[in-house]
């Protein structure tokens, strides 16, 4: 598949990085191609300068943000949450236009210390809003749940477990599965929560999510739905 | 245990029967015992009329809010989410005062539908209100991330699954357990998230819970929580 992944943080690269691995054909958008290859510090968040992780995956190409919609048919949306809705926006409704778009961001608030609040709740998500910015897209809320490593390797956390996906378009939750499916993720462990208003669920869920980090102190977790029959 | 439970409802007489049937000395607080007794109609959630279910539960007794706190030694919060900080007013904090206060509410919005909103999110959670109003009481939010049949009975769910405790007093905390050990929680099930902000956590939870119910079709159902060793 021709994926683009938007943001270039932990998380897309750790996204980015993966699917390349299976064979996808995979680029990363940014704002400012020079700017993010000129960066030389590790940033704030421990996260070493894209130049550095360009060296060791080369096939993934980086371009600009509209470039990347553009080529991928199905576009990742793994930038920072606060930020999610300004960089879709680089890309373009046109280029957004009937592409799977998988939205895994979280709406963090991180200025009030941790565990972070979110700055969409309880009566809308940033699932939704995106949905509603992107009506020709078919946005699939997915991931969001587990942190950036178990996305892409479930085998990090032992046993049965879950994952979320929750959209308007039933094509673009399977293609999705597929690849939930190509990271590791069983069939019987996906459970589709309906609509894009399924978005709410997953995004809320993030404080319990950050609450059991803070218990923890490793992101090596994940919640099993266990039900009766 | 001298147990008193606030709240008169479904949720309310579960966990009333129950602690009854397991030999402590449980009573009911309402607002008006005599319009309790004299509902004589199904309420519009399908809850048959108070004076049928005591019939059948001889053993726990009605009382006014105030006279039901003066007799607990632990007061259970089972008033529905919009109602209880009137409630516990009614009680009032001289009642309250010292003792193991646990809230199994949620602050639910039902007026735009099914799954609810919430009425306090994100930034303060019910639990926290509840321990600021009543600072001489020792809040502990736990078992409001499941159904009040599963509350008292977790074997209703195969295999393992979690439930949470929250709140700022360890001793509180550990007589909570008591009770969830005594309903069939093994100690292995129980997650402590840390102080009374863990409420956050599980009460913005309740959005996903609620979707997995839509998605189910049952409230048979719970998370394990699963981390790698």
């Amino acid at each position: 598949m021709k994926i683009a992944v938007i943001g270039t943080g932990m998380v897309g690269r750790g996204l980015a990085g993966r699917l390349s691995e299976l064979g996808h054909d995979v680029v990363i958008g940014t704002r400012n191609i020079a700017d993010t290859l000129a960066r030389t510090e590790t940033d704030n968040m421990g996260t070493p300068p894209y130049a550095q992780w360009q060296e060791e995956n080369l096939s993934v190409r980086l371009l600009t943000l509209r470039e990347a919609g553009t080529h991928g048919d199905v576009v990742l949306n793994a930038a920072n949450g606060q930020n999610a809705l300004d960089a879709l926006a680089g890309v373009g409704a046109e280029a957004l236009a009937g592409k799977v778009l998988l939205d895994l961001a979280l709406p963090l608030d991180l200025s009030q210390g941790f565990p972070p609040t979110l700055t969409i709740a309880n009566a809308d998500s940033l699932g939704e809003q995106i949905q509603r910015a992107y009506p020709k897209s078919r946005v699939v809320k997915s991931l969001n749940s587990v942190y950036y490593q178990v996305m892409i390797d479930p085998s990090r956390v032992p046993g049965p477990h879950s994952i979320f996906v929750a959209g308007n378009d039933l094509d673009a939750k399977r293609t999705v599965e597929r690849l939930l499916s190509e990271f590791g993720w069983p069939a019987s462990s996906i459970i589709d929560l309906g609509d894009i208003t399924g978005a709410r669920g997953v995004e809320m869920y993030a404080r319990l999510f950050f609450t059991l980090y803070n218990a923890f102190g490793t992101f090596d977790f994940n919640i099993n739905v266990t039900r009766a029959n």
